[in-house]
Parts: C-alpha cells; structure tokens; sequence
C-alpha cells in the first residue's frame, strides 16, 4: 500500500459539454449569438472536443431549439472535433442534416431513471438506438454511447458492474466503439470508479470508455484519479461549472473545466489545453450567463498565482 | 495501473476543527454560549477528536478570547479528546492552567508564512516551541506538532519534502510524535500528498501524521484518498466547511466534516460519526453562524438519500 511511484497517464482528452449540458439547464434564453460566442472562445483555449448542442424536440428543452444553427455557425472552426447528443431518430437525422459528424446516443443504467428520462425502459431504449446507428452509417456518421446514472441512480440507489455489463454488451453488438459513463448526480466514490473500470476494461478490451463527473458531493476529482489510474483518459467537463443537478436545486453540476484542467496539469498530466485561456473564457462565460455552476478556481484560482509577500502581520492561519 | 483491488484503511480519525479554525475565520462575535452549544452538539455525532479553541493573544484574534470559558465548560463532555492550539509560552501556561492535556503546536513550512502568521522565521519559531514542551512535560500535558502550507505556500510556491524534512527532524529532537500536515491554501495535489507521505512514513516510521487539508481548490477529498492509501487515517476537517481561506476571499476553507465523514463511508472507510447527526448539527451551525463555508452534503444531501420515482416525463439529464 505504501509505495511512492504515483503513476498517472501524461495525456488526457477533456471534451467541453457546457453548450449541451451547461445551456440546457438555463431557464433563460441564451442568444444563439451567445452561444456561438461561446463556443468559439472555448475553442480558442486549446480545448480539441466539445458537445455543442442536443437535437432533442424543441418543446422538451426549448433551450437548445436553435441547434442547426449553433451547429452551422460552428462547424467550421479548425481542430474542433464537434459532437451532438441525439435522443432518438428524428434528432439523428436533423444532426446529421446540420452536418454534425458525431453523434452521442443516450441510455440510461436504470428503469427509473430511463422512464423519467426518455419516457422507456432501459430495453425500450435500447431497441430504439439501432435505427440511429443504421441510419449514422449510412451517412458516414460516427456514433458514440453514454451510460447516464452509470454508479448511482437517484430512484434506485447504487448501480454495479453488473448492470453495466448488459448495456455494454448491447452497445457492443451494435457496432459502438466509445461509450461515456455518466455519474449524473454525483454518487460515483473513487473505490467504486476504480473497481467498475477494472472490471470493465478487461471485458471490453476494445472499448473506449470516457467519464462524465458531476462534482454534487465534491467527489468528481477524486473519481478523476482513479479513471486516469485505470488508464481512462477521456473526460467531460463544463466551463465555469455550468449544468446542475435537477435533484438538488443549487447543488453543484458537471466538474468545471477550469477546476479539471487545473487539476490534471498540477497532478502532471498534459491537456493541451491554456489554464490561463480557459479562466478568461470562464469568467466571460459566467458573466454573460449570470451565474457559475460552482467553480473553485474563479473563486480562488490557480495554486501557481501567487500572493507578494506581506509586510509581518499577527494572525493564525493553519 | 490496472489492479482491481481498491484498498483502503477500514477506519478513520476525524478531528473536528471548526471551533478553532472555523470560528477564529469569522469577523461577528460568536457568544460563549453558542460555542458551547455548538461544541456539544458535535460531540454527540460521535466525534471523538476536536480542536476547541486556540490561546492566543486576545489582541490577535478576539475571536477566540473566551478560550478558558469555552474549555471549562466543555472538558467534561465524555469521550472527547480536547486538544487547544497555542502559539507560544504563555498560551500554553493559559491552556495548562484551564484544564487543557493536549496541545497542539505551530509552525510554518516557509520563512514567508511564518514571518506573516508568526512574526518569526521558521527557525526563530522552531527555537519558541522547546520551552513549550519543557513546560507541557512538566505539567503532564501532550503536545502535537503541526506545519502549516506543508504542501504549498501562497507566497513560494510548491513545498517539497525536503523543506518538511529539517522541520521533522527538529520536531522528533523535541520529543514530538504526532504531526499535522496542513494544506493550509488548498495546493496539494494528490499525486504529490502520495509522494511526499510515501517519503515521510519510511523517513519517520515513528511519527504519527495527520492531514488537514483545506478544499479551496476542489481537491481535499482526492488528497484524501491519496494520504488514506499511505496508511495515514487521521484527518482534521470543519463542520460546515467553516474556515474560508484568507487569501482568497469567498473561496473554501477547511473541507466540510459532513463531506469528509459521507466520503469516507462511501468508500468503505468507517468513522464511527453519524453522518445525519453531523449533518442535522451542520444545518444548526450554519443557522448560528448565518452561512457556510462550502459544503457539497448540505446542499446535495447524501449519495444514499433517494428520491422517490416520479412519474414519467420528457427531459433529459446526463
């Protein structure tokens, strides 16, 4: 237990998912100007992969009704590799007719959380992914898989290994290759991060896994170590934090990407990402927003910044 | 990298902190009473370890100038082991003379922080504390060390072990055999909290160490493994998260006591502290003192807190 080698991979993938899950839990109507402003700042700070929008029905988050549009306005910028989450067929075909090369299917580990989600159970769900990834290939599309609620539920408490196992296989056998596991609202433990992706990587040998944290219970780096630890090295995360948590209204949501980036470089690990860069976008961000999602670096910032030394004082700070 | 097998000590030592180093952070008086009753109440969690106050001139922090009426009325309780922070000489004659058995001793890891907290060089404060334990020795009184910015300094910068090494060999000459490694501004990462206990428990097989990390920058709980996973287990941690960080003004302080205990139980590690008495103790706190000081449990609730199924609905949260 005692050894002194920390080994972390020296590279990790952030994929930005403020414009999908950051926006879509805004109740005001964000311009798509916005947005597009936005993103393309985001881009500017090194960040390579970003989910910029959901083809999902307008009245079901009116949000992210002006998705073509944001895809248009973005789709061009160099080295950004964009992708879209896509609920169900319809949303599929309007993503690909927008000329989104990459789509995110969503599944949920759940019944529960499937039925409050996407009106279906898990096995509903399921049955209607394969005309999405029928449809994708013969557009030249790639398809990409989530497992949301992937170590804990919110209806039903812990998710294990095992109930991964069979979404997993399914995702398999439909042809999907990369499959983003989701802790939703933030119950995943770095113990149980560790196990499942043991476990996990040595069934799918050839699946590539990314991680989804939500910091709502201030665990999503600690989880974030123990991916890396298993070789995953492929993360979401949100600008200033952006995103919620609909179970617990003020709670913090997705790791912000601020909080990540910081995290990784002070732990040695490369993003390709400018922390700098991406604290400016952060504050930009959050002031057109009007709020951060629970961000500690624009709160504190970076441990490198630091203090001028002051003139001796008496106070006790330990 | 990829061994399934996540280990961890079973059990853990919390030391609540918040009397000291909560309270001294907050510019309102806080009445005696409250104190007190706060104190109590956190004593019936099942918290066996606190820090209730520190003996320091009065002029410094006027906060904590009832530091003998808060111990009288508090050294009764039933097991609780009590431990005072002192400064110098004269604050350990007044926590001798008030009953106090442990003490807990300070320095800086940096010249810097300890001419701005001290007044004094590191060194000058290492020749202040021979005396406080030559008197502590003659009174039956133990004494802890502590470091304080052990692992990063918001005016030099990262803090390697060679710069804790001189200071622990001053404190085992003393006679001391417990320290406290403060990560007074949240720098540690966990990488480096691994590394840095990986050397000091073969450096010092005799110490006991005990972490006291601050959550400014999101990353106690990782750190927490880090150090769990050296076999170090006991921890300082702050009801309500109270303790904000002087050097960034709103960013988090101390971890939170509730985040802390709800961690460790989630990851298999017991505490033997009721997490919903702690919690139900942070909501009084937070009520007595009017806010808190970054805690993830008080806004999100418990991992294990479910929600009741609701009725199917069209949305959609990753």
């Amino acid at each position: 237990m005692a050894d002194q080698a920390f080994l972390l991979p020296t590279k990790a993938i952030i994929c930005e998912v403020a414009p999908r899950d950051g926006f879509q839990a805004e109740p005001e109507w964000i311009p798509t100007d916005k947005k597009v402003e936005m993103i393309r700042s985001l881009a500017k700070t090194g960040i390579t992969t970003m989910e910029v929008t959901s083809f999902v029905h307008p009245k079901a988050i009116p949000q992210l009704k002006d998705a073509e549009e944001v895809v248009s306005r973005v789709h061009d910028i160099e080295n950004l590799h964009l992708r879209a989450l896509v609920p169900n067929l319809t949303g599929a075909q309007r993503a690909v007719n927008a000329g989104v090369k990459k789509l995110k299917l969503m599944l949920s580990a759940t019944d529960s959380h499937s039925l409050s989600n996407a009106n279906a159970t898990v096995i509903e769900a399921q049955n209607k992914l394969e005309p999405i990834i029928e449809y994708a290939n013969q557009n030249d599309t790639k398809v990409g898989g989530s497992i949301s609620v992937a170590f804990g539920c919110p209806y039903e408490g812990k998710v294990g290994v095992n109930q991964l196992i069979p979404i997993l296989d399914r995702y398999q056998k439909m042809g999907i290759e990369e499959v983003s596991l989701a802790d939703t609202t933030g119950m995943a433990t770095p113990k149980q991060v560790y196990e499942t992706l043991g476990v996990l990587k040595e069934t799918y040998p050839t699946l590539t896994f990314s991680m989804h944290f939500h910091n709502t219970r201030g665990m999503a780096l600690a989880n974030t170590i123990s991916a890396l630890q298993q070789g995953v090295i492929r993360f979401d995360s949100s600008i200033a934090g952006l995103g919620g948590c609909p179970y617990a209204p003020g709670a913090s949501g997705n790791v912000a990407t601020e909080d990540l980036v910081h995290f990784l470089h002070e732990n040695g690990v490369d993003t390709g990402i400018n922390l700098s860069s991406v604290i400016t976008t952060a504050k930009e961000v959050k002031n057109i927003i009007g709020h951060d999602g629970g961000s500690f670096i624009l709160q504190a910032g970076p441990s490198a910044d630091l203090h001028s030394k002051p003139k001796s004082q008496q106070k006790i700070n330990n």
